[in-house]
């Protein structure tokens, strides 16, 4: 039997905000102050443009981020950034840009970034079959490179960044996808930070861009529009039509980030609650639920964890599927059980969970 | 005043039928059978996937198209095939691919064609400032192009083909955004046809793409995946996070012309219907509503006109903006009035838009 509503622990597209799908769904036949659907709102409208302000200047406050920042709001997800970054940045260049490699999502950017210039791998977790992030001391940054990357949340394994990794001469790229504004992250170390929407801030189809203007200054001229980036900051995102309904329930999602949550940091404290439930029911589950990441290293947003068999994982899953949790199932790459818990989803939700868990548990056992 | 909700005949993102929207807004809070929010559904998962493949369907049922035709759903809008379908079919030829310039949105093309390899301007309408289209005995096309291209619809402009152009023994390539599935257009003898949502099928955020398998046969193999239709293909349009809410609304949008409406060849019917109703306007208004294309290239689409001057062009479009009709203004890039009247724009909506032009026609003269 199918709950009503389920409950979306999803790695992503992920939960959204209640009350933001409440007016995302009145916008659907008209939005209050245009009536208009959203869906046919044109995107030369001044409604449109006040849209992608208040956007651009949503971003910029929640993470405190100056001037010399543009906000950019694009088409092709994270993977299209796997290939823009290094088309802008290492194209002609001599030196590698360093890549780390923590993890599936990290693994995607490498072969991207070797198709358009030189680049090295200062780090793999491929030998501890990425249930760790590198130590400073594993670490070697140089300063002939034309950037760093790396991952700063890993969804599929559960892994998450705690620091700003590299060093202050060489710009840092940052594919900050699943952790985009769930905590406050020193936007201002970071050369270029980019984020698709379906983990905290929207829905599939839209990616942010934050970038550093003197970043820019020795981009190729010879890219079509839609890759360049000089080209879509200088027509604010509107440089053919943009996903105007996407970006929209963004500007909703950070306006209940601003209003109803407070901010990144108040954020921070709600999803390290959620997470600290989370980890204590795996640590003290007797190994009946067994975490998948090294302690220190493991993600606010996808917590991820083994049962003693495969078997008992497919019997929790459907199991949980059953009882109204949707979305528990590990990556296709990994397998395993996986609870995202990213912003939009509630504390109770966690709490459901963490009694369905226990539930679970005791049964087996008897 | 605002009318709660305006008829919309905005040049796009345009109208969706009132049926498809209210779908839409119910799976808002939760898809029924599904129980999650649209925007939070994976699209990994069965429920995508079976979406994926009805609209597949649906839309080669739609045109009659054969099985060696693959139906794509990607992001980046006809943009990015300006410069997919020449990085795909132009790079590192010697002959030139041939372009038709007639109107803005075929102008758009070609820079992105020349960027990529050899093309040449097969007829240009710039010396008629695109108030009409090629006769045949203006166009000469070469068998040794590698494709030709052309827009079937100038939404700018007003202007229509209502013929195949080209040859058979060479590619033809077209971009129908504007007119897609709003008539039987011979799709079998394309050999790849895109067309971004936001006209008459969907929001902004995706594009169809219909390809022959054989075309891809030389394409390039080191393309970035998300630029890479062979990669797209076999992906099912799932290489990386598509646009899970804009397919969506696509699949319903097909639905509703199969089922509701019966066809592309009954909704041809009433788009002719439409379109004759306003032209006529036109043409009986003794020369106070002057239509901008020559008769014989009229678009059924977008209806586009002049008044006496640009005052009163003013005067028209305020008027009818607080009468309750949106969208009418030209495109910024050339100005005048521009009645939008794609497949979900009701033939209510374009009688009432008659009765108030007729009423301020009246008015000026009185």
């Amino acid at each position: 039997m199918k709950l009503l509503n389920s409950l979306n622990f999803s790695g992503g597209p992920g939960v959204l905000p209640e009350i933001v799908l409440q007016q995302v769904q009145e916008s659907m036949l008209a939005v209050p102050e245009i009536g208009l659907s959203v869906l046919g709102i044109s995107h030369r409208s001044d409604w449109f443009a006040a849209v992608v302000a208040e956007v651009e200047r949503n971003i910029k406050t929640l993470l405190g981020l100056p001037e010399n920042y543009h906000v950019l709001l694009l088409q092709g997800g994270a993977t299209q950034q796997f290939s823009m970054v290094p088309m802008t940045l290492l194209r002609g260049k001599t030196h590698p840009a360093q890549y780390l490699h923590t993890g599936y999502w990290s693994g995607k950017a490498l072969p991207e970034a070797a198709r358009e210039g030189p680049m090295s791998v200062a780090w793999s977790g491929e030998s501890c079959a990425f249930r760790h992030l590198p130590q400073d001391d594993e670490l070697a940054f140089s300063a002939e490179a034309p950037y760093i990357h790396y991952v700063s949340n890993e969804t599929v394994e559960g892994l998450q960044f705690h620091r700003v990794l590299g060093r202050d001469d060489v710009p840092r790229v940052c594919d900050m996808s699943s952790d985009f504004l769930s905590r406050p992250c020193e936007a201002e170390r970071f050369s270029l930070i980019y984020a698709h929407a379906q983990k905290n801030i929207g829905p599939a189809g839209v990616t942010v861009v934050l970038v550093r203007d003197e970043l820019l200054a020795d981009a190729p001229t010879n890219l079509p529009g839609f890759l360049d980036y000089r080209q879509q900051i200088k027509a604010h995102s509107n440089l053919n039509t943009p996903p105007v309904f996407a970006i929209y329930v963004i500007l909703l999602v950070t306006r209940w980030l601003l209003q109803d949550i407070g901010g990144v940091a108040q954020m921070d404290q709600i999803n390290r609650s959620k997470a600290a439930l989370l980890y204590r029911q795996l640590d003290q589950s007797d190994g009946f639920y067994r975490g998948r990441a090294d302690r220190q290293d493991r993600s606010l947003m996808n917590v991820a964890f083994n049962l003693a068999t495969p078997e008992l994982e497919r019997k929790f899953l459907a199991e949980a599927t059953a009882a109204g949790f949707s979305g528990l199932g590990g990556h296709r790459a990994i397998g395993g059980v996986r609870a995202s818990i990213y912003n939009a989803l509630t504390l109770t939700a966690v709490e459901k969970l963490l009694g369905f868990m226990e539930d679970f548990q005791r049964a087996q056992r008897s």
